[in-house]
């Protein structure tokens, strides 16, 4: 089943990949690896959830923030590699706006190394990092950046 | 024009690259690319700008600060490179010492990413996360880390 | 002398590499890269060393937390390339968990740095960034991930 396949049978449909908002860019390839500039979770109106996690906003909440940045990764995904099908997940960087006592970043930046798995199949499973930062723009919850392989 | 004319043309000298003071490089060379050390808004009598940006720092100090730390980063790129003609920068991770509520990163690390396209014209366009930290070494306003391609 | 001859004279036993948890893997190699996910100061009965350096932790100890980091990413490491005499230790980011004005990071993650150069030699000397997040998983005091490249 291809990746595309997956997709909509977990009902989920690719945001548009942001347009440069300055001079840096959404995504950038050398050889055969892309490095992915950091996401949020970007509503389709625009905006952001916001707040500390763990305090403002719960784990289950914030695991769908992850879930939703990962969508966004995804599309910048397919526009480098120009198929989901031709990408392996290679690294994450998953950045948790939490609270200074927050202790739970791994199981909110699950929600994006599910969503990997669960429309790459194995080719979604990465190296990571889960980490707590303090603070992200936009007051957003959850941002994660991306190292992923163009496969042949 | 060549990126030393257009540092000459904009006024800038850069920095002496830092000696390694630890176990640690500048910079590290594999093959074509060159992973570089995080540096911070180093002043010329070695001292740093320091505090938390959005409450004893403003926006537009902490963008100067992010175009002094990439002073620091084209230096090490030179002395990796050889020649900043022969550089592409590929990805920045921007950290900024922010206030818990900060919201404005990307604004600060601007500070940097301008200056690369500004010196290095297309090659200096990059990927980046723009991200706030609990604290920084020094208690530095900034600190950025860089991967770069040594272009044939 | 090899790298497990030094381990041995410096009395350092290699934890196991821990099993992923999750939808993500302790490592994953590219070509001769590899990038190893982050990892914490993991004591043998699996509990982590917890709280703020500089305020509950001491620079001191927390070196320690970021030496015993370091053999773990050592044990994956070695798992990565089969013997740790063909791994060069190439860019590290350390992470600790400070208090909001804590300025020693670099001191701490000195633990990790100094440990790779005294098993690897000048294979073990690597770029990196030492920064405080606001929040680790666990509370532990120190996170590391890295990226090594496997000699032929």
């Amino acid at each position: 089943m291809s990746a595309e396949d997956r997709l909509q049978e977990l009902g989920l449909t690719l945001p548009e990949v942001p347009s440069p908002v300055a001079t840096y860019v959404s995504f950038k390839r050398v050889g055969d690896i892309v490095y992915l500039s950091g996401q949020g979770p970007k509503r389709a109106d625009g905006t952001y959830p916001t707040g500390k996690v763990g305090t403002d906003v719960t784990i289950e909440e914030a695991y769908g923030h992850a879930r939703q940045t990962g969508l966004g990764l995804l599309a910048a995904m397919k526009k480098a590699a120009g198929s989901l099908d031709k990408v392996e997940v290679v690294k994450l960087l998953g950045m948790v706006n939490g609270a200074p006592d927050f202790a739970d970043q791994p199981k909110v930046i699950n929600g994006c190394s599910d969503l990997f798995v669960a429309v790459l199949g194995e080719n979604g499973r990465h190296a990571r990092s889960a980490v707590g930062m303090g603070s992200l723009p936009n007051n957003m919850t959850v941002e994660i950046e991306a190292i992923v392989r163009v496969l042949p």
